[in-house]
């Protein structure tokens, strides 16, 4: 037992997660580390094969909290849901106006805000705290994305900064915004990172396909292409992954595991979020679509069973890696393109005040979608916080005419040859929607004033207009009506 | 003042749907029609212009209820929210048990379900009812679809066949399931509406950008196709508005008419829940966005700013049409297959018996999605109630695979000419994942794996695995864990 309050961090919860977070708060100069857990055998198992770390170990929740020295800064790391709320429930009982409760499980976003409201009023902070990089990232260096009141950053700050990861000697942490702002660019980033997977899913599929490469040339491919602009941790751990040989049966890895892709939440949770925001993202929404279709082995039985196949494009495997490359770049912009729109719409919905260049910076490190590219998106929005989209940032735009006529050829070649581009084609259209001078958005509000006189806007003056369909075909304008 | 229990069914809430619904109503035989408004003078209003319908109409609450039959059941047709709760409440306080309440306004199902749960203890039977074909529809014969007890059917059904559409002699309408399955059904059709209108969008916006047609020209192959297979309410209005000049400067309507996109909230619900339900609606969601993309006029000058266009693909225009009707039957059976997919999926989860067949037969007649093409879902879903996806019925995966190759040049001819094509091109993934041998979900799987030991499943053995990727890469087999 120990009742002299000297830890400045303590951390409830040491599940893998937890007990790496725990052990890489310990690891930095100036922090000691107060450890809790429901079940103390797990606790007394962690300081025993951790004794470097000198944790200060609790059994009893007063014993944790008497062990934090002021304000009370803990941690909280388990399952997100009702296990979070019983122990944010023991904590605040417990703590004084001033001391600091975080949450750093996957919330979702409007949880946090509740609970940050539930806690108000007893003048205890609420800080939810998103942390992307896995176990490996919790214990070697995460991404940080804090969120709760300025006030409670200037403690917690330090204290993150000192465990995050760096990246060009800067640390991947940021004060996202207050409330739930952490647990929403968490989300996104989420978004992004299913966005991502696929695209480099439908750029391995292609290659194998129409490029007819084996898995270790497709691999070769991968590690060149981490040489360059589209360099990045999933980059990289594909040409990993796409070298592996199952040592069970000699064949490529691959090969052997079941092309059902799970998933967990973020992915959806991003998509409802967005459609609430009206934000389209598309190239997350078809990630998130494609591994369902993929868990789906009874309609895909049936329809493999009644489909014929096309014949392949005939392609020069080299030209098509390259061409490859290039809408795979291009697809990209598309996709952190849409999760920026996101989180700029939710930053204006819910008030936050996001600086998204440092955004960009603190995933540059840490998390999964960690990319050179990175780079790229903090420059255009620190030269320009304004640009209506990263579409219209100098680089991109460029990058973007440069590679589209590559792209148009990837996505008409995998469309001929019947391989499925759902992250290509929906981030080829979006981009061409934009692009468009004119959409057929025209007849759709033709249609919608034909069958529900929702009415519709003219090119070439103000007001609000219906079309007696019904009757003799004349205009009408709708007065003091809201388009 | 009327206090004779006469009518057999109320109308509360007179604005356009509900008193056109009151006069559908009125007008059939059997029918007394009781109304009532909040305020009174639309109630005189109505009464005034319409002494043939008969109304009995009553000022205060208590007088429109005591003018109810028994089993009193009333219609509310107010604004969906706040406002059907209050009329909820005034009708809770006077009628009695076995009496019914009936939401006929556009409510999300779960507030449907909320609120029969809510009234349940005092035996009064909520009923949530779906009712599409707008104005016109309500007055002369709209598609409905009723959730609601069993009970509450043997009464209400009557009534509502005797105001409903007719296709094929048969009127539209039919229990589709108990509480929220009503309005749930509801919100899938307007999430089918969208794809539908997205898809035509794209077909009309290829033949005059790709196609080089005038809107006259469209509007004569809509017509024609109007005579096929694709015959439907949708494409017959889409030639009229085509074909309509615009009175105040003799162009094109649809050239008049800005290209920005409304929407009203259902399609964002639908593919909200099909993501909670796990079913993939991306001709859905691609809908949806495409309307949010065309609202955004800032980031589309950027972006039209800077972009290049491609040169258009030469065709001939009469062979494009005819390859432009196939690839647009095929995304229309792909849509619809997503859409009865989230209704199954939402019928297991919710526990609604819900009847595929009567649901296509339904909405034959007097809502927006009406078509020849519901006949054949009719027949599939009777043949066989429990083939895994429409696309594997006899009739469609026929008519996909023999659109097929058409399918495929359209969506390649639209990539490489730089017209947006989010509908067919989602439509087409969608089939070609679903046919595909192998899907990259293997790599997304080996992926999750390595930076997550979210684990893997085998193709050829069972059970749950590991690859330690940081460690020697050998495979470690998960005990007892769920995939």
């Amino acid at each position: 037992m120990n009742t002299s309050a000297t830890a400045n961090i303590g951390v409830v919860g040491l599940a893998v997660m937890g007990s790496n977070l725990a052990r890489n708060l310990a690891s930095r100069e100036g922090n000691t580390v107060a450890v809790h857990n429901r079940t103390y055998a797990r606790t007394k198992e962690l300081v025993a094969e951790h004794p470097e770390a000198g944790f200060i170990a609790s059994e009893s929740i007063d014993d944790f909290v008497a062990s934090l020295a002021r304000p009370r800064t803990a941690i909280i790391m388990v399952q997100a849901g009702a296990g979070t709320d019983a122990v944010i429930d023991q904590l605040a009982e417990r703590f004084e106006p001033g001391d600091i409760i975080v949450d750093g499980g996957n919330a979702n976003f409007p949880d946090t805000i509740a609970r940050e409201k539930r806690l108000a009023p007893t003048g205890i902070h609420f800080v939810g705290v998103g942390i992307s990089g896995g176990e490996e990232g919790a214990l070697n260096g995460p991404s940080i994305m804090p969120g709760g009141s300025e006030e409670s950053y200037r403690t917690l700050g330090p204290i993150l900064a000192s465990i995050a990861a760096v990246a060009e000697g800067e640390p991947c942490v940021t004060h996202v915004g207050t409330d739930g702002a952490g647990h929403f660019v968490k989300m996104i980033h989420n978004g992004i990172e299913y966005a991502d997977m696929q695209l480099i899913g439908e750029a391995y599929d292609l290659l194998r396909t129409v490029g007819g490469l084996q898995p270790h040339a497709v691999a070769d491919i991968f590690a060149e292409w981490n040489q360059g602009p589209l360099e990045s941790y999933l980059i990289e751990i594909t040409a990993e992954i796409l070298r592996q040989v199952d040592p069970a049966t000699g064949k490529p890895f691959v090969d052997v595991v079941l092309d059902q892709a799970g998933s967990k939440g973020t992915g959806v949770w991003t998509v409802q979020n967005a459609l609430d925001l009206g934000v389209p993202v598309g190239g997350i929404a078809e990630a998130v679509f494609a591994r369902a279709v993929s868990s789906k082995p009874a309609q895909r039985a049936a329809v493999r069973r009644l489909a014929a196949r096309p014949e392949i494009q005939q392609v020069d495997a080299a030209a098509f890696a390259e061409d490859l490359a290039k809408a795979l770049y291009a697809s990209k912009v598309v996709a952190y393109a849409q999760g920026f729109d996101a989180i700029i719409a939710g930053a204006q919905k819910y008030g936050w005040d996001v600086r998204k260049d440092r955004i960009a910076k603190i995933w540059r490190g840490g998390c999964i979608i960690r990319a050179r590219f990175l780079n790229r998106i903090a420059e255009a929005y620190t030269e320009n916080p304004d640009i209506t989209t990263l579409l219209e940032a100098p680089y991109f735009a460029r990058a973007v005419v440069e590679g589209e006529a590559a792209w148009r050829r990837i996505v008409a070649t995998a469309a001929l040859s019947g391989v499925p581009v759902p992250g290509f084609g929906s981030a080829l259209s979006y981009y061409d929607s934009l692009a468009a001078e004119r959409l057929p958005a025209a007849l759709v509000q033709g249609q919608r004033d034909f069958f529900g006189a929702h009415t519709y806007r003219r090119t070439d003056k103000e007001g609000t207009f219906h079309t007696l369909w019904s009757g003799n075909r004349t205009e009408v304008e709708i007065e003091g009506s809201a388009h």
